[in-house]
């Protein structure tokens, strides 16, 4: 075993990383749960849930519900059916969720367990690499149709085990979309460790080098919660390339495009803008180049137009005051907030277009 | 003005009482919130709300809503429609939202700011006495149809403004309710006022009695949730009479009979038991006096059986492992948490029912 220690604001957690964990996952759990509650979507549910009620239900009362898979189950009725069989289930204070599965699942298991008889324990037990960002951290939350994540809470899981071997099923678009966070955590911490990343080929990586990725990110992301649980300050800097990319993925549908790959294609916007405004030093060409050898969907841009995109970026729940908050890079490595007016930033979008997007 | 100040977890807020302050709200409010979003009922909005809406709109953006009156708004359906409100007005995170209204309102009102964006600030402007108790302590919550209050946060408000004008239309009811739980507060704490309350008749006390109650009640309650804001111990004293309460009015349906009267009759049978189990020496005599004379409800209890009420009180959200955890009295000021058997708790409410509701 291996483990990582994250200190949140009202108890430490460890993100454990153990391949074939899931087989084994009572010899981890050192409390006497009423009941577990094990929550997953129908695809993971289909390759992992057996061995792991398996694994629990000699020592344990276990319960199970699935999801439909894909980014609409966010919602408030997958969230209503969900609170329903807690209760079905006779779920008391020391009962036990466990979110098995992607972003998704850790989002709307973790935002039913922090809300269900105000607040039980719940594990993360992501099966993507995407959800190495999002089960750390505490952010939980499931989507309205005016935008993403807009009902949610901060809510730190008691644990994050992380069964690596549950990464080798994922198809390439997953592998794109949690690379899409991984290259923003190397970004925001570290020259080198980014340019080993934009010299290799995603679908060529060992299991080994995915896995050291994983733990590298999330300590990024670690360092900064720590300091900034409730996004005051420094947390703001993890929205690196999110602003173009909320808005793509609530313009196209939730689902259409995975939240990573419109990471991937946010940050480059991103890039562009710090040079334009920062005049920073960005390895723009090598980024370009990454994205295009790895199959990033770079032309889901000309499906929606600048107009529409900053609209709904002006509405974005982190704008205050109708000022829309960007992240930008001084250097890899060294991020920033900058404030920016809607009309500006429309400019800057329109010249994106012209000169990359319809290049 | 007259303040008190209360600590909780995460930052300390203030319980302001001032005769006649919702025409001067503007002057409390010390941040530039981007808009406030005053959430009431029916009832208490065709009261007050003009006067508010008066005193906040030349210095700010206001939006209103209103929900019915009465316990059944505290639903799945209200939280929706509120959280469809937060996004039609625009709300940003540096929005205010205000609680006017009892403790439904707030209840409902702060489980929409906990969550609304990962949660806003919010106000309580309780118009009840009843809501001196839920205003405070940072319990937030909606029912649902298996039980009151199972899905909520913990969330405390960033101040309580109480305008003691408001109480001056309470109808009898609202009385009766308000002083369930005050007397529960006197319990929990000090003879002297119990018997100084269990002396009076609440519909002739003057306003400045009922606001120093009021003062005295909520002292209690911050005392304790100071200590303990997640209930993991001694915040459980303040379910008082409450076990019972929470099956009957689940049972008779909510708002049938009010939370306060509910909580008034479930004292006496948390009396009862305290006398039968611990054999405390408690003015029980005296206290069914004073439910007799300022025409508590107590016959509601002949409407539900105790196997019915054994039953619901098993499911409690507090019932851990399906032990029911009952808080009993020592003796004045002296509460205890006490485990007892759903077969136990039924011999002794079929003993009170013999001896008490039908004699």
């Amino acid at each position: 075993m291996d483990a990582l220690l994250i200190q949140a604001s009202n108890h430490d957690y460890e993100v454990v990383f153990e391949a074939g964990v899931r087989h084994r996952l009572s010899e981890h759990i050192k409390k006497a749960y009423t009941s577990i509650h094990i929550i997953s979507d129908e695809q993971v549910a289909g390759l992992y849930l057996s061995s792991i009620v398996k694994s629990l239900e000699a020592d344990h009362q276990v319960h199970t519900s699935i999801v439909p898979a894909g980014e609409a189950s966010k919602s408030m009725e997958q969230y209503q059916y969900l609170l329903d069989r807690c209760v079905e289930s006779k779920m008391d204070r020391n009962s036990l969720i466990i979110a098995l599965g992607g972003g998704m699942i850790g989002d709307l298991a973790g935002f039913v367990a922090s809300t269900y008889l105000r607040g039980v324990e719940f594990w993360q037990m992501p099966t993507t690499i995407l959800a190495h960002d999002s089960s750390v951290g505490g952010k939980v939350a499931i989507n309205h149709p005016a935008g993403k994540n807009l009902i949610g809470s901060f809510y730190n899981p008691a644990k994050v085990v992380y069964d690596i071997e549950t990464l080798a099923t994922l198809p390439d678009h997953e592998l794109r979309s949690g690379y899409g966070e991984v290259v923003k955590h190397a970004m925001l911490s570290d020259k080198e460790w980014l340019f080993d990343l934009l010299n290799s080929r995603i679908d060529t990586l060992t299991k080994d080098h995915i896995s050291n990725d994983l733990r590298k990110g999330i300590r990024v992301k670690a360092d900064i919660v720590e300091q900034d649980e409730r996004e005051h300050g420094i947390r703001k800097h993890l929205n690196l390339g999110h602003t173009l990319a909320h808005a793509l993925e609530a313009e196209l549908g939730y689902g259409t495009v995975t939240h990573g790959e419109a990471v991937a294609v946010g940050i480059l916007f991103a890039m562009q803008l710090s040079k334009d405004i920062l005049h920073s030093d960005l390895p723009v060409d090598d980024y370009v180049n990454w994205l295009g050898k790895n199959h990033y969907p770079m032309k889901v841009l000309k499906e929606v137009s600048p107009e529409v995109l900053v609209k709904r970026m002006k509405w974005d729940k982190k704008a205050v005051d109708g000022k829309i908050h960007y992240i930008l890079l001084e250097q890899i490595g060294t991020p920033i907030l900058h404030q920016i007016s809607d009309k500006e930033l429309h400019r800057h979008l329109n010249r994106f277009y012209s000169e990359v997007v319809y290049s």
